[in-house]
């Protein structure tokens, strides 16, 4: 066994300076930075043959989803036994939460148990913020509702850095429903952070009132707000999100805010594509450009698995649960 | 990697003469005590930064739960993890159970597989008994019915001994829902071992016919039921387990038997408030004395992970599942 | 930490030129006796007290189950984690497929986890075959539709081979659903490939209707079928698969087809009973058999679990997900 990240003494990383993982809002350029650096060793391990490492050893991560979420729990799930944490999944959906039992108190049960990391996703903005204050270790938003999803805009970070080299400068279009995506709002916020010019593409119906404010371009237009752009994010269509507030045609949406090959060739020459995943294919995005040369989205899975190792990593490096 | 638990040759710990820990009934004085001395060991590994032994290294655990337990398979698991087994939680929900396989076919089917240690949940009351008597590995009750929940009352005999430094001669009340409550039961066996003065606090209705045999003195009345008392105990109401029998009104029954500070002063100025949780709070108690300073309900979980390190540890160390 | 299976260079393994396992067709048989040669290492690694090998040591192992079954997870889930594998498993139930993620979407996502094994089973025939043509690393069929479940037909080879010291040249009976069963149409090509004479028994609704090509001599009388008979070899009526097309009443299913001793009096003296579980007795089995002294049935799950992780270790060691 061999530690990972922290091996070489020619390559230290910055020191983390929080306990937890909230949302990107708070990061520092140079937070960003160490972790995608360390994200780029965590991609070697996971190419190897025999992917482990030992940075984790006998710690505890306790996965709490309030929300279903395959892709984002295996995701955590293989980065922290590739740590070699001892990885414990909630079923909340059988859980005592359902015999009425408080977040505050799911919360306190769980830092009985005395883990180091709580890696959570639930469906209402700001519980990750109130759990995270109950406990003593350190947790990592998994996503809460339609505030923040900060391990999906550091994915999609190291997955922009590898295929452009850099973030600083470039033009990125995050095109549908902001309206409902804590993507989008964890995305804009890092990569203003670190440079880039970033624009949101959608219909009135699905930006929120307020979104000029987090320092974004706004076009209603795809071929407009492609015009120039180096990467098109594309936004999965939250239908399950919508209150009835605004049901799409989902024929009109894909003509309208779909991205086929017409309206990816308003963008660069070089344009990237990208998708967090699961796609609705026909509806926000066309298999063709899907499936096509300029596509993004196999390798941001695979960055994720690294960016949560490196997340995962960074807290437990930081904030061992001692007595 | 190192053993604990029988690490030190200064504090050998007595022969557990059992397979497995199917209730509180049957163990000794000794059997107890051991148990517990073990738990104080496995308190102090789950408080390391690197909380893992491999004294179950290569043992097979498999969590049986015919009833959902979020809490109760998460203790266990992770106590498990600690130790080094490999651990497998099987979901009764979806399995062949429902095609119509009996208990006993399930029991030679897990047995089949070589495991090495099963937990069990079970709805009904000796179901777990019976699933040992048909394997040859160990099994461990995690709760049969209104039966028992041995770990329950050992982890509670744990904090106990903590908080008051023993458990001879402090005066115990159990409050609530008896009739329905495997806690109420091993407890009151456990804390008699161990030379207690067992009292149980409930209306009459929710109090089982022959609870006196048990060696309790009962009260139908919160406050003279508190009085002098070293430790109150509260219990979940369990609507969910009861047909129709005795619904009782929330509110009057909290009016009469929740524990808020104006019955707890009626017990000992040092007396300490437990609860098995989830907890109903406004229903069986107050949450100013849920959350109070002579609140050990915190306690009481990390115990739970420490008493079922040292259930697995000990049956574990007893009968290796060779050839 | 030993590896295990590959220890011993005086018994070199052949080399096994495949790199998934989709289904018995394909194999030849020194491929099927490879497999059961490291098999037997396997059974004896379980029956150690510390049943772990590091042959896996850092390999990912995804379950990835679209049909739930309990059993054949568990084994695979054990089989890899004695071996040292890092084993997730997926609950597709919750999963994004249900959002309508496409079965190819979802293999291109799990494969970008890098993962170094998936083992999949799926109602359709030809999906598990469909998905490992767009991974990297290797696939293991547990079942798909009615078309074929490789490890039952090893784990049943392996059970025979114990009992009776070989195959080749025994007569065995596969008896009841045959039309719904992958079990049968795997057994009968491995059967037939080790030499051994194959007979299927059934009425004539539940055969398919080129039942013959495969190799089997059809009877569709129980006492004549089983005459002179060394296996017998019963199916669980699938009622879950029948689309109305023939819903047989279980008492006289049972009185023509159902195995009972006088019908088990027409093979030979010392024939064996095997069944792949979970069972309806009383239906395709009486009870005095399935629990009698000619029963393997509780030996077959024990192989399961050494079949498969022989299977396993022989992909993982084939080809390493290397960069």
């Amino acid at each position: 066994m061999r530690p990972i990240l922290m091996a070489d003494p020619a390559h230290p990383h910055p020191p983390f300076p929080h306990r937890h993982l909230l949302g990107v809002a708070g990061l520092s350029p140079a937070d960003i930075k160490g972790l995608l650096a360390s994200a780029e060793d965590a991609v070697s391990l996971s190419r190897q043959v025999e992917k482990k490492s030992a940075t984790l050893r006998g710690r505890t991560q306790i996965n709490l989803f309030f929300e279903n979420s395959t892709r984002t729990q295996s995701s955590f799930e293989i980065a922290g036994k590739r740590l070699g944490a001892d990885v414990m999944n909630m079923a909340v959906g059988n859980s005592s939460i359902k015999k009425g039992e408080t977040l505050l108190d799911t919360a306190a049960t769980l830092n009985a148990m005395r883990p180091d990391i709580i890696v959570v996703r639930h469906h209402a903005a700001g519980a990750v913020a109130l759990l995270a204050q109950k406990v003593d270790c350190s947790v990592v938003n998994a996503g809460d509702g339609a505030h923040e999803h900060p391990t999906q805009a550091l994915l999609d970070a190291l997955t922009i850095t590898r295929a452009k080299g850099r973030i600083e400068g470039l033009v990125v279009a995050i095109c549908g429903d902001v309206l409902h995506s804590r993507v989008a709002r964890s995305n804009i916020l890092l990569l203003n952070a670190l440079g880039a010019r970033v624009r949101v593409i959608a219909p009135s119906t699905l930006l929120p009132a307020d979104v000029e404010r987090l320092g974004v371009t706004v076009f209603r237009d795809m071929r407009r707000g492609l015009e120039g752009v180096d990467v098109v994010m594309m936004l999965r269509l939250q239908l399950e999100r919508m209150n009835g507030s605004f049901v799409p045609s989902v024929k009109e949406y894909f003509k309208h805010f779909g991205l086929d090959d017409a309206k990816l060739a308003y963008a660069k020459p070089d344009a990237v594509v990208m998708h967090p995943g699961p796609m609705n294919r026909g509806v926000e995005i066309a298999s063709d450009v899907a499936d096509g040369p300029r596509s993004l989205i196999r390798d941001q899975v695979e960055m994720g698995v690294a960016v949560r190792m490196a997340v995962l990593e960074t807290l437990g490096r930081r904030l061992p649960n001692a007595a």
